[in-house]
């Protein structure tokens, strides 16, 4: 059945068992835990109250079990995702006000719109246009932003801005007023989260623990983080003091809400939206197929859209914010054992449960636990040294990859996006303006032709033999002009050009043009045009048009045949080709 | 010396002679003719005072003359680009206001700053951002809008707007006060046009002119209309009955003005001055370059960059705006017989002199009589077949092609461009994001490798061939990820994958990182990853990286070697290659 094709459910659901159930539920467990401090504190990164965080992750995980393709993937808020709604709603209301809320849901139903439509429209590829280093760049850079952005919370001083420009200075400001308890208290839990991120599960393993079991209870390090904090504060009444503390929480799950429906607003938002789909569909689809991989499954980006589509219209309809697929969370869901996405089912009932019991105890969780967490967490996405790569490599992808970076850290998030996809753009256009083209000859006694430059090989004075090693579209077509233009004010004896297209995939409708355009001039000049070896699909195309009917010339299906028949003179003898190089468009026929 | 190739006129200088000075002569006096009436009306297009489109004529054409490389470009005001200006500046001012004139020379130098940094920067192909299906869209739309933009001064009302859908119901409710008198003189002055344009040379032909002489005076009809109309306004005194008419002109020469050095408005007005410096600059360069192919001459586009950039210039700084060269008055320069750029020189003479000296007798030269030049002229732009030839060659660039005209009719030029720029960007990238890949399998008793699905070929269960026929980079980067991430899910058997890159002529960091991912996730898998027939260049890039050290496979100079290597069993005999398929990317050995 065709719908069937939007349900990949279907496929897993079939042959479900006990056992799938008892690894899917052990794994679900464990992403719980470590999703419930997670998403507490991406609320807060996101400037909403951090009982959103929770509500984000119970709809949009049952949404994508039922649509989403990757078996393994954890749904639910994620840093850099969190880090955008804020950047997107942040100029336009007071953070945590009702409008912003509001915003904020607006931006998940929109986001959600975007990528179910791009399921259907089978828009995928415009994720293409966020290239790696502009996505690397900008992890990075959101890495660092939102680290020093939850100083502010570690100090207990209010600093917030859209870029280091803004935040710094402000920090820097608020300094005096640190609130010192609060930094007691966020610098304690720092150091309990990084020494339990690397040292944890070795402890337990010391102390007699399975290595299965000391890692699953590692994951739980930021759990008793805020366990002990609350009690801390509770003991201490440290909220009396000063300690920001997350507070009053609604009990009870998130009613069926309807994001307000605000048409000036929504395109106000749209950009935004569009920018956080793409880049949260970047990294759910690379940590999925990572995931896929390696049990031989497969993904499908159309499903995935769907999925993360679903699962963002879930979050708008029930008070929460844009969500996508978490890279830790699912290689923690991974290691765990998920079998199904029925693991993303069982966490889903595990917050709602933790939302109906757990929200009370939640008054006296400092905020400075909650940045401690996001900071340990995003701190692991900054990697200089792929600048240091990627520049090495390519200095023009370098480029594009620092400049997304400082866009990022300096201007903002949005506009250091579009700099960096506007800077590899161009690039990507002045990489490809100029192909590659040869003039070249008969490799004497062969049938083969060359480039003129790198070997001894014939020419014949009046036949002007041209390779072009490229496909001909808009980005190359005037090249194609001047070039040809050119060489034949160079050599005025040249009667005829045989452009030989064996390596030209595709002409476009600006190279038709300049096609014409250069038959046109040449015959002004007195040369003939002629076509050889027109790879067949380019072909077919061609004779769609008149091009082929009235540039006058003749196509060839090879180029020692055009030789042949334009310049008789310089025929050589056939003899036994020679052995190509391998520098060649072609597999060598021998050693 | 270096600076000798920013100086084209050092080259036609050195030999020039009475005899070319004669011909450059001629030629200026028939464009003198030709640019009179055209500047008049390009400037009231442009929404400026007529006088400026003289101004307009003089500096800027002196400035081309040294810095470009054209021999027969004539530069001054065009139609497209002054409906351009109209369109930046009809939003900020009250048209002909003080403001509005400023803003004008503020456009003519942003103009001018922009093209001549993309000459030094080397920036020409950014104009390759306006593909052919885009400009030509752009043409045939601004030729109607103009058109119907003007129809408000052969009915002597006013009705102006940005869009058909803004200037037509304005014109509808002001039929009614459609001014006679101004309307019969549109009419007849367009009547008269329309025949001159096609009859009045083999008219005067016939009452026994040579050829020549007869071509030459009938480019001289435009300034018969306008004297014959000036007489009967004068005689008449139509003037006073309410026929819109030039009026005072300044007299005398230009002064050297600055334009107003307003920072605020320079940011707003980049766009637009971004916008109208690459359309003049491919229309320039277009009609440059066929004009120079027909004598085997050169153009180069850095220096095309610079002269009108100068051009630009030179317009900011005498009361001019915009300019770049024109088409049809190239070709009128071209075919008079212009030698060297000395005709513009002796043409910014002739309306130097006609500044001085006619602009008194100017007065009562009917606005409608611009008018009807204005229309006879763009109406010839219009070209709805062009669309309809695209859309037959490929649909992509036909969409591309009607979005931009749409855009231009109907919400304005700008938005118009930059929608048909979007949309080709778009459909571009769709189409290289999926680049061809073929399976392929070893030809019995050869060396060649092919599709298996359109060969009788030999593949080993545990090698899997897999060629790509494009280079890799961002555009199809995932889907390589996604691609064998599919084959190899398909193939549980398989334990190596050779990677075929005889069609690879780049890989840039994207498909770097794609590849890198790709052989974590085999690794995973329990396949190894090869490479095969890697060019020299790629070759050298991937030295810069760490990939070829820790990927873990082999770089095979040929298919052939690799199967050996890694699948001995499934080796054939050597036997003489079989001729090839021309549809494959190689030269046929052998018929």
């Amino acid at each position: 059945m065709k719908w069937a094709r939007w349900l990949p459910c279907i496929g897993w659901g079939r042959d479900y068992n006990r056992n799938k159930a008892t690894q899917d539920a052990m794994a679900a467990l464990i992403v719980t835990l470590m999703l419930i401090p997670q998403s507490l504190a991406y609320a807060m990164l996101a400037g909403l109250p951090p009982v959103m965080g929770l509500y984000a992750s119970i709809l949009p995980l049952l949404a994508y079990a039922v649509f989403g393709s990757s078996r393994t993937l954890a749904v639910g808020p994620v840093a850099v995702v969190s880090l955008m709604t804020a950047a997107a709603l942040a100029p336009l209301f007071p953070a945590g006000s009702e409008a912003y809320i509001g915003a904020a849901m607006l931006l998940a139903l929109l986001s959600g719109l975007l990528l179910s439509g791009m399921a259907f429209l089978r828009l995928g590829f415009l994720a293409n246009f966020l290239s790696h280093p502009v996505v690397s760049g900008f992890i990075s850079a959101s890495g660092i932003l939102i680290a020093i952005g939850q100083l502010k919370h570690l100090l207990g001083v209010s600093a917030s801005g859209q870029s280091l420009v803004q935040i710094v200075p402000r920090l820097w400001q608020s300094l005096a007023a640190t609130h010192w308890p609060t930094l007691l208290i966020g610098l304690l839990s720092l150091a309990w989260l990084w020494w339990a991120r690397a040292r944890l599960k070795p402890a337990l393993q010391h102390a007699g623990l399975s290595a299965q079991m000391a890692g699953n209870l590692a994951k739980a390090g930021p759990v008793l983080a805020i366990i002990v904090a609350i009690a801390a504060v509770t003991l201490l009444q440290l909220d009396k003091v000063g300690v920001q503390v997350v507070g009053v929480i609604p009990q009870g799950l998130p009613g069926l809400t309807l994001p307000t429906w605000d048409l000036d607003l929504m395109v106000q938002l749209l950009p935004a939206a569009l920018l956080i789909s793409l880049v949260g569909f970047v990294e759910s689809v690379s940590v999925g197929q990572t995931l896929a991989a390696k049990r031989r499954q497969r993904i499908e980006p159309d499903n995935e859209l769907l999925g993360l589509g679903t699962a963002n219209l879930g979050a708008a309809f029930s008070g929460g914010f844009p969500v996508t697929g978490g890279f830790a969370r699912s290689v923690v869901n991974y290691d765990a054992g998920a079998q199904t996405p029925m693991a993303g089912v069982f966490t889903a009932a595990g917050i709602a449960l933790s939302v109906l019991l757990l929200t009370p105890l939640l008054h006296n969780l400092p905020h400075a636990v909650l940045a401690a967490t996001i900071i340990v967490a995003v701190l692991s996405l900054v990697d200089f040294r792929s600048l240091g790569r990627t520049w090495r490599y390519s200095p023009q992808d370098g480029a594009a990859q620092l400049a997304t970076l400082l866009g990022v850290l300096l201007i903002g998030v949005e506009a250091g996006i579009l700099i960096g996809v506007g800077l590899s753009l161009l690039l990507f256009l002045w990489r490809t303006s100029q192909p590659h083209m040869a003039v070249v000859g008969q490799v004497p006694g062969t049938e083969h032709f060359r480039n003129v430059e790198r070997f001894a090989v014939i020419e014949s004075p009046s036949v002007l033999s041209l390779r072009v090693d490229e496909s001909l579209y808009f980005p190359n077509a005037r090249y194609l002009e001047d070039r040809i233009g050119d060489l034949i004010a160079r050599r005025p004896q040249v009667r005829h050009l045989v452009l030989m297209c064996s390596g030209v995939n595709l002409i476009d409708a600006s190279a038709l043009d300049s096609l014409e355009t250069i038959v046109e001039r040449l015959h002004t000049a007195g040369v003939q045009l002629h076509l050889s070896e027109v790879k067949g699909p380019v072909m077919d195309r061609l004779r769609r048009s008149s091009f082929l009917d009235h540039f006058g010339g003749q196509v060839f299906i090879s180029q020692y045949e055009a030789m042949n028949t334009l310049a008789p003179s310089v025929r050589q003898p056939h003899q036994p080709p020679a052995p190509r190089k391998t520098d060649e468009n072609c597999p060598r026929p021998g050693n």
